[in-house]
């Protein structure tokens, strides 16, 4: 499958490629992983894939104008509304619920460009939790290692997982302390966050709604600033490349880099350094008060307020039916009062203030997205080593949350080695500007 | 043909109607009509809009989710952009213009949300003037008067006479001083203007690019809420009903009512009437300020500036294409200094204060769209008299182009009798509340 969504637009509209041909060899791949054992997805729609693609293909024969991007694979995470099914959310604490009465609101822009949604993806329940273990479905593998079993990174999992596997060409998850980000660094691919009100979350099951963002995974910047586009209501035009002469990044130190292992540390380091020959200015930039997020944080924090607020009732009577591990942690929040939740609150404007006038001088901040490459199932066997693990992986990306900034992650490793994902932070609300930044520098991120 | 596009998508999603059996509806009428001497549409797409409306209904039984209102005819002035057509802009002098290389944004969004575009409606020669006079392509006729030939009001012609013969449910104009009131007072339908900035204006040929607003003609405030929130990358969602008990007018006098004819008066009066009846609390209010008007677009104002900026080449090029009265207009925009452009600009900051806080107790402010009924062809014939009448038919709307508010026209005459409309004022970017007070206030006014 050709996975870059620009091209399958330009090769649908001018009839070198069908539709009905795209989603066979989508459901062919999903099948075939299967098969295999992956748990990429926790369903599909097939016989509806199947019209709507068949429909999308008569339609161009025809000479009927279609939005660019009619016909064109995609998945959704398990936690968005799809009229008519009750929504999962990765857990088994939701059966009982009605059916959604509307589609999310991303799956209504989704269905308007002409996607063909062709499932939902697999992810940590009510995406807790960074690593993508899920004790329900089972935690998909990830793909970049075939010789010791890694996680795939989460919450997003499968999403990932499905997009680095050309199951589908991209797929669209959320992103509360690093959902989109960590699953993009560890399986290789795209994953970009945008600010939090730029997407609408109507029809998403919350996680934190302070924190909660709904950003895709694709194979290139191009895609995901076409996705963004029709994400937040536009018609799927992609960003300028932001010359990349003169480019000005604030390189972060120090609390976003002292927990680097040897690979990522080399594979990041060697990405700067190819930025630096192609004439892209790096200024290091340390903002020490950065250290003070894990203080800040450990009443519990946004996360912490929010999810037990929303599980409240469902804690006390679907109690038997979460992973013990995610129940305990969502009821944690019990003990959080509104004295806490608010000076988090006020922390946060501080450091935005503070951010904001460092970052003035920077057309986007680089860090690496996760300062380890993904851990592997075995190690996870020790609780307190894992619940460590997924500190450590959420730690740079949920500082993107933390600032409500836009992110994006991108594959900066050495073909044959481990993933390793280079992050850029742009100013909040300038989504659109650090899309074109990133476009510019990828190819010498990717070292292509 | 049922005029209510909430009806027509709820028929058309339950599988009582069919998009074809609009369509051909739609066509006879607009055949019919132009049998007999219509000049409401300039071009029509049958042959694509068969195809379209065909390939929606096989969508449907399909049982693939479509926008709601996919399949619903509607129209379009001629001055909108579609790819791979010049565009004329209701003049010969863009005739050897090379085609629109796409399509204008705001069709764009009816494309993606199913509309089917039937034809290009007839309009004033570049937008230019209330009466809806073309030299061109012929003056579309009133059809409220069938004894004797009336105008249809102006710019946006042949919308709203296509809305008022039920040749289509809706049509897209454009507003710079009330083209698409004027002609929606003048025919009996609903007319919007929204707050300049809230539709993309990009592929329509501009008459001033500060002023024009791009809006719809419809059957109902419903029906204009739906298709504002698809120009503006929504939906089209409706509006809730703004509850009629309690709603604060301040009812516009002085300026905007001292020239009411005796018909328009009486409607204008009735209505109101029948609003302090239902418990709507009705202030007057005299801005005095607003007498100023006249004064201060004396030399031109943007549209004399503006519309001479953008034809200043074809005025001298193409000169002799042009209505001589039109090229007439445009050309003295050449006499207007910057300083006079930034005065108008200064004193228009200073307007917008001062009535931004005179609104600032009533939901919506009230006034009679245009003072008088349609003139009749026959009192046009005198050139000095036909500006002045020109003049005046703009009168009240263009208060609103000028304060940069959303407006909405909403018929108030007793049936039988010619149309008036009554004019409904928000708060600049307070679209949605607008729609949704004259929703609340709809039956009433029309007397339902």
């Amino acid at each position: 499958m050709i996975q870059n969504i620009t091209d399958l637009s330009r090769k649908l509209r001018t009839g070198k490629l069908r539709s009905r041909d795209l989603v066979e060899e989508s459901f062919a791949a999903i099948d075939a992983a299967a098969e295999k054992g992956s748990k990429a997805f926790l369903s599909t729609y097939k016989d509806a894939a199947r019209v709507q693609a068949d429909w999308v293909d008569r339609g161009r024969q025809a000479g009927i104008k279609l939005p660019p991007h009619a016909g064109i694979p995609i998945a959704i995470k398990d936690l968005f509304d799809v009229q008519g099914e009750v929504t999962r959310a990765g857990s088994r604490v939701l059966d009982e619920n009605a059916p959604a009465d509307q589609d999310a609101d991303i799956v209504r822009n989704l269905r308007r460009a002409g996607f063909v949604i062709v499932g939902k993806n697999n992810m940590t329940e009510f995406a807790y939790s960074g690593l993508g273990v899920n004790a329900h479905f089972g935690t998909p593998e990830n793909p970049c290692d075939t010789e010791m079993p890694r996680v795939p990174g989460g919450s997003s999992s499968g999403a990932a997982v499905a997009v680095n596997q050309e199951m589908v060409p991209a797929a669209i998850g959320t992103d509360t302390g690093g959902s989109c980000r960590i699953p993009a660094a560890f399986c290789g691919t795209v994953g970009f966050k945008p600010t939090s009100t730029r997407v609408s979350k109507r029809g998403a099951v919350p996680l934190s709604r302070t924190l909660d963002c709904v950003g895709p995974f694709t194979t290139s910047v191009s895609c995901a600033a076409v996705l963004d586009s029709i994400l937040s209501d536009g018609h799927g035009d992609d960003v300028e490349s932001f010359p990349e002469g003169g480019i000005r990044l604030g390189v972060l130190e120090g609390y976003v880099t002292e927990k680097m292992d040897e690979v990522v540390a080399r594979a990041y380091q060697d990405a700067l350094t190819r930025l630096s020959h192609r004439g892209v200015r790096l200024t290091p930039l340390d903002i020490p008060q950065l250290s003070r997020l894990p203080e800040i944080n450990s009443k519990g924090g946004f996360v912490g307020a929010d999810a037990y607020a929303w599980h409240k009732n469902l804690l006390e009577t679907r109690a038997e039916f979460y992973d013990p591990w995610v129940r305990d942690r969502f009821g944690a929040g019990k003990s959080q009062t509104a004295a806490d939740y608010i000076e988090v609150g006020q922390e946060r404007t501080h450091m935005q203030a503070l951010v904001d006038e460092k970052q003035e001088q920077f057309d986007a901040l680089v860090l690496p997205t996760v300062q380890i490459v993904p851990p592997t199932l075995d190690e996870l066997q020790d609780q307190d080593h894992s619940n460590a693990v997924n500190l450590l992986c959420l730690r740079n990306t949920a500082v993107g949350n933390f600032l409500d900034v836009p992110a994006i992650s991108i594959p900066c490793h050495a073909s044959g080695s481990l993933p390793v994902g280079l992050m850029l932070f742009g100013a909040r609300g300038h989504d659109r500007k650090l899309l074109s930044v990133a476009r510019g520098l990828e190819q010498v991120i990717r070292g292509r």
